[in-house]
């Protein structure tokens, strides 16, 4: 017992020495826990009955929808609310209790009014991945079943907030879907309609992306930065793909001054630094592979 | 208040609009939380006493056993119902009550006898992981903590449902394993014994791969569709792997007339598309790397 | 009832037959739960006020600590007594009660005296992904949301446990880490200050690895081994990575003799089998993607 209270006081000094401790005067940063539960209840405002197993009907709906709405706008307030005095903490100043309260409540508000227009849009992408798959079955399978569809609807959660400057919350709503899904779309992502990530593993795109309507991309596809250097915060860093493009597994496209032209497709594993017009093909070079038979020697180490 | 209550009238007006609910006629999906607990409440029944915290010894197991299996039959029962119900109503019927609960009780009873054959098969899983890798301490490491032979178990429980034709359930299985493991087995995939994916994170298996026994995947690797048009349904469109084959990372193998035959290698980032025979090992034709030692002006880019 | 009941019998026969069950006389593997709740508990114990929603400040800050030690501690001892216990077991034994008992609570005691070390070591790993990332607007949401962080901190304490040769715990806890992140470094790697992950997903990092200070990993990197032969089990079959190398997402580095040497950039999609001197820039001889202009016939499939 005395030595894991030793142990504790070392941590305690710690704390103080390194820092990497949440508590400044007693205001905390949003909750990783409370942020991940509004997530949790968007998905299901967006598409409810999908996920809980209490039936819903047209007796209920009213009564569930209203119900998590007014927990969600409970939460996002007290969320939104840290996060903004997180931020006027950080410019020097010592927060902004009044002000920041307010400001919460309106923008947790406009977002809930905002869902009919963001569930449209996720209709848009519901349909996409239905039409570009063979292997789906019904609409209800894509909205029960597909990662692609989560990250990106988690995505068009994360990108309003991140477009109205709410600090923290659209990255940690971006970070909890990458984990699940292992899709990382960075919520300054501008994504237009009937977007379609199938499969979806490794996929990652930059803060800076413009990808127009209609896109369709396969895992592994990464659209990043040319360049990583810190001071190229705020400037255009990743590429913007054009309307109907489709990217194939494992194509990495990079640079903010790249742009795929409208209907162009992006074979499998393409390493792509710069600009192709509308309606281009795109191939890697991949040669043919190295070949032996049972009994020729191998030139190659077995890995 | 009154603000919340503007938005969720709005919400309910975008239910009726543009759909995303599921309630027709107060008749329900599967829940994919329920889902979740059957598969985990499965997995505890292929290893006992490998996730929980109360010990297993020979005088509860019996208890243990029958305590879960008798919560995941009831479970089982009433979510085929439901999909079996979905179903129905998609084929343009009024639903199936009577005759698709009893289907459901039959399924998830056949199902529960069938699971000591697929245990059987599962420990040559473990055996194969065990024996393929060289950082493998133990069987009980195998069973507590690689991801591969979690995947590989759950798409075992969903492949038997795909087989018996039940909507919706299988697919449902394979996701959830997906997000937790980053290895995304469709459940129309058909997998010998031994098999062993090592690492797993963005392997890709496709509907209708044929996979003998005895053969290792590593990291990255997918065995995907050279065309993805929506009339393809139904036909093979992905790879046939022969007995005993190895796929290093990052390889991809696509078409549903690739045949790779037994016994074959295929090299780390292969991108293959047609047959080779039995013994043949692939390579990438990966040409030297271009190095540029210290001092020396580089021609490309940083990234 | 009846057929569950024999369902059940089926299964119990199927333990005795086949194995996969952990109750050798009532002694019990480690539990995956209480490990899983033991590394969130350590998490928590290095950036406190990062993950729960009740605030924390100097006046509870202690109070919170002293809590989840002593319940970290009790955990701990617990879960590294049952894999003393099953390593004696495997060795022919009868087990070690008492024995396994003293040594799990020194274990337990000394992994939480080294934590402020710990931390210490992971403030650099914080201040290097913010350094190191365009996009992060702040530390603290590194801290908050960057999942390269957190699978690098369950790493340190992994890593802490592997040295000490207790069994199984360390791998449970990287391949806790593993499925949330993407990122599977085996506990057996040995990684410097300063350590970066950017993305993650499909990063795999091999158990002999060793890697400097600064070193800046991407998405879909692997650190391997070029032979995969159960007998090299204890060899080092990884790479060494110097200080201050950068490499980009899905190059992959593989064999035990490689080293690459201090300062070094290894580019994208780089496969690289042999060592590199100091500062040295590595490409992947990509050549010129094949473009097919609208209009003009392609001669590669469109997959």
């Amino acid at each position: 017992m005395d030595s894991i209270n030793r142990a504790v006081e070392g941590l305690l000094r710690s704390y103080d020495e390194v820092g990497g401790i949440n508590h400044r005067s007693g205001a905390n940063l949003p909750s990783t826990e409370s942020v991940v539960r509004i997530v949790q209840d968007l998905e299901t405002l967006a598409f409810p009955g999908y996920r809980r197993e209490d039936g819903i009907d047209d007796s209920n709906v009213g009564y569930m929808s209203g119900e998590i709405a007014h927990r969600v706008a409970g939460s996002l307030v007290a969320e939104i609310e840290r996060s903004l005095e997180y931020a006027a903490r950080l410019d020097g100043g010592d927060g902004c209790p009044a002000a920041c309260h307010l400001e919460a409540r309106d923008l947790a508000l406009a977002f809930l009014e905002e869902l009919p227009g963001i569930r449209r849009v996720l209709m848009t992408d519901v349909a996409a991945a239905f039409a570009g798959d063979p292997a789906a079955r019904s609409v209800e399978e894509v909205i029960l079943s597909y990662p692609g569809l989560e990250a990106v609807t988690v995505h068009r959660f994360a990108h309003w907030f991140w477009n109205r400057k709410v600090p923290l919350i659209p990255r940690m709503m971006a970070e909890y879907v990458h984990r699940k899904t292992g899709i990382d779309i960075h919520p300054g992502a501008e994504i237009g309609e009937r977007f379609f990530i199938d499969h979806g593993t490794g996929v990652v795109i930059g803060e800076t992306c413009v990808i127009g309507a209609g896109v369709k991309i396969y895992q592994g596809v990464t659209l990043g930065a040319l360049s990583v250097k810190k001071d190229a915060c705020g400037q255009k860093r990743h590429p913007t793909i054009g309307d109907d493009v489709t990217i194939y597994s494992g194509a990495t496209i990079l640079g903010g001054d790249t742009v795929i032209g409208a209907g162009s497709i992006v074979g499998g594993n393409v390493w792509l630094t710069r600009s192709v017009p509308a309606g281009t093909r795109v191939y890697a070079p991949q040669g043919e592979p190295v070949i032996h038979r049972a009994g020729e020697p191998a030139c190659a180490d077995d890995a």
